[in-house]
């Protein structure tokens, strides 16, 4: 089990060193000052569980990068990967192939009625890129808005590097407009209550569209829970009054389903809870837990319209890449028959819920516990009276008292996120709660 | 063999419906017009054939995208992915892991001394989008020089949307420059010669360096042999003269390898024919065949130096992803061990250059025929003197004939891109240049 260390495997441990030289000396990075990295071996996993080649265990609670939603190694989804390498591993993406229309559908199974295609990429920064793109060659105009408290990816230059005919219709000179979501622990709008924190921040945004101009205005894009930023539950009430605003103006509403999606929540998509159905939804990560990279947008049937026609100027090589198509199908079948979004709605209400709730009310440096699903966040702070957040002289010891544990955690500046796999049992959502709760005990001042 | 026909098995035709009729209802396709989108099936491949479910079988000149460098399903590879399937599909990009430090360390292997560390992405466009992040960051300058006639990928909003941190060290107000390059069937210069052409190609794009001043500009980003934009292999001494400009004003040279790196023009990388290392490589594609997206950047110790305290504001989730990695493992491997690349060069000198100036010189329609290794590109026109291109209705019905003879050809704007696997035999690089003569004398005119 997870938390329990064995005796090393001298053999184990010598790869483990191969792997941190080779990473040391070959490796770079994301989001690191290089010299500052200091990996962490992952040689294998099962389920909600991680470990290295010298055989120690982790208990996941970071689904890698929030992505493992299916847990790791699924054998169903593995052994779909196994028949279609032995098939057909890659395929140019103008061509019709099987797994590419079967994942479609089963994507779009899940969806609501207004949907009825699918664009296929690589992951969750290009589903937006396409995603935006749509929405500015169906209305026509070009600024973007979305929350300053948001992650939709790290693309932002190829395509205008680009010389060719593909380059024209992807120049936008104005853009990209950024304005405060709802984040009552935080509020920026001097709110006092869930409803007041709504409204005032459907005001804000209406009165930042009025003031750039809504006819210049294509698209919001909005992680319908913010993820990275926090998990940002959105009050009752603002999803939908952000889609009334959308319809006033004629603007597309874009929801970024790449963290939130398939399963996160408790549900298949998080807006599903949020009465609300957008113009484009944008999804990865949980479509097939990452096991191929793979992301896409679905698309409605009025965005269709725009370019039954006319060329849609984006693209890419890997788009509906049979391995990765044949991990969504499986991976949407097994979801089905294993009643995994239903297991994460389930851990959600009776188990996260409830144990984080306690261990907030234990211990004082928890500031707030919000979530859904599992996906949960923790707010670590100094003071709970000034909600002054905690630095990296707790944050570091806090990752590495949850590691000796046999915890892997995901740490975002003053936070937990608390995100396992959707797979993860009753035991193991307690036994993780109950890890991290030693471990902040260890950290948290006398 | 690729050429000849077979009674279609009923089953399998029923399965080819299948795809069709899926893709036309749920799959939403790159750079077309929806409406008009008529697809091939390909329900599998081996070496530089692939077939549909009907048993239809094709000589693939056109490599999909010109990324199956190795040819369809090289059993090391797909077995290399099995195995790592078997293991561990996905990890998160922040931990070490052993196929992601042994990919690194083989792709590091064929490239100059100077580079020492890979950044893994998921694709070309995101190789390009870092490497253009590094250029501006080591530089501390923002614009970036590139061709008119180039691809360097899709993407250009993703991080501008994004809200948090992670958006600041990544707007850059200013920012695309374009230039012409060498292309001397169509010269922008008045040039009459190769040297001429080269000559007034430096001289112009070190003009427009001057103009835009040299001191906002971080990066030169060239493909090595431009590829879609009609395999323009540069004039002898124009990408040395490229590198002498961008040393004279400190600028940050990119080579984009995406198309025409591993093996594709005879050499591992095709700036490894002119003389010339740059300061960051993008690849992806032919790195493993596309058999699991994968692309990356190849860093130069000076620009690692940069990184080295400060943070990279760039990363993906699918950084190094290990079933992709398997497969760069064992590509590079395949190809090291089989010689793929010396046969490349081979096909190159002494089947596809002499066979297609061969077919020039008895067609017509061929204005000119440039290339290298299993790079090659004819230029298709309505009159030799004028050299005026040839429109849709010589290319469409062009594809067709090609298509009924078994040969899959790939062809943009006026041009038939030869582009066979590097894994090509001499029997069936002849084969496909008879069947293309043969397509090319139906479509000429009486």
């Amino acid at each position: 089990m997870a938390g329990t260390t064995h005796a090393p495997a001298p053999a184990g441990a010598a790869l483990d060193d191969e792997a941190v030289a080779l990473d040391r000396a070959h490796v770079f990075h994301s989001w690191s000052a290089q010299g500052a990295v200091a990996p962490f071996v992952v040689a294998g996993g099962s389920g909600s569980t991680v470990w290295d080649h010298a055989g120690r265990r982790y208990l996941d609670f970071s689904s890698q990068l929030v992505n493992t939603n299916i847990g790791h190694q699924h054998p169903r989804v593995v052994e779909a990967i196994r028949a279609q390498a032995a098939e057909l591993t890659t395929v140019a993406p103008a061509t019709a192939n099987l797994a590419r229309g079967r994942a479609a559908r089963a994507v779009l199974g899940h969806a609501p009625d207004r949907f009825a295609k699918v664009f296929f990429t690589n992951g969750g920064a290009d589903a937006n890129e396409n995603a935006i793109r749509m929405a500015r060659l169906h209305t026509g105009r070009d600024k973007v808005v979305s929350h300053y408290r948001s992650y939709h990816g790290n693309t932002g230059a190829a395509v205008v590097a680009t010389g060719d005919w593909r380059r024209v219709p992807n120049e936008y000179a104005r853009g990209h407009v950024h304005v405060f979501g709802p984040y009552l622990y935080r509020s920026e709008f001097w709110a006092t209550t869930p409803q007041e924190e709504c409204e005032r921040a459907l005001t804000h945004l209406e009165r930042v569209i009025q003031c750039e101009g809504p006819s210049s205005v294509a698209a919001i894009l909005l992680e319908s829970v913010p993820g990275t930023a926090g998990v940002l539950v959105p009050p009752p009430g603002y999803l939908a009054g952000v889609r009334a605003i959308a319809d006033r103006y004629g603007i597309v509403l874009i929801l970024d389903e790449v963290m939130a999606g398939f399963g996160r929540t408790g549900s298949w998509f998080a807006f599903d809870q949020h009465d609300v159905v957008p113009d484009l939804v944008t999804f990865a990560k949980g479509v097939n837990s990452g096991y191929v990279p793979a992301g896409g947008v679905l698309v409605s049937e009025e965005i269709l319209a725009t370019f039954d026609e006319r060329v849609f100027p984006g693209g890419l090589t890997y788009s509906g890449h049979p391995l990765a198509m044949a991990a969504v199908v499986a991976s949407v079948a097994a979801m089905e028959d294993e009643g995994v979004v239903e297991n994460a709605a389930a851990i959600g209400t009776d188990v996260l819920g409830p144990a984080l709730t306690a261990l907030a009310e234990a211990q004082p440096l928890v500031g707030e516990v919000r979530g859904t699903g599992v996906f949960w966040a923790l707010e670590l702070v100094a003071d709970r009276g000034t909600r002054t957040p905690v630095g990296a002289d707790v944050m570091g010891p806090l990752k590495a008292a949850c590691l000796r544990r046999g915890l892997l955690p995901f740490l975002a500046e003053n936070r937990v996120h608390v995100v396992p796999p959707c797979v993860v049992t009753p035991a193991q959502a307690e036994e993780g709660v109950a890890l991290l709760a030693e471990a902040l005990a260890e950290v948290a001042p006398a």
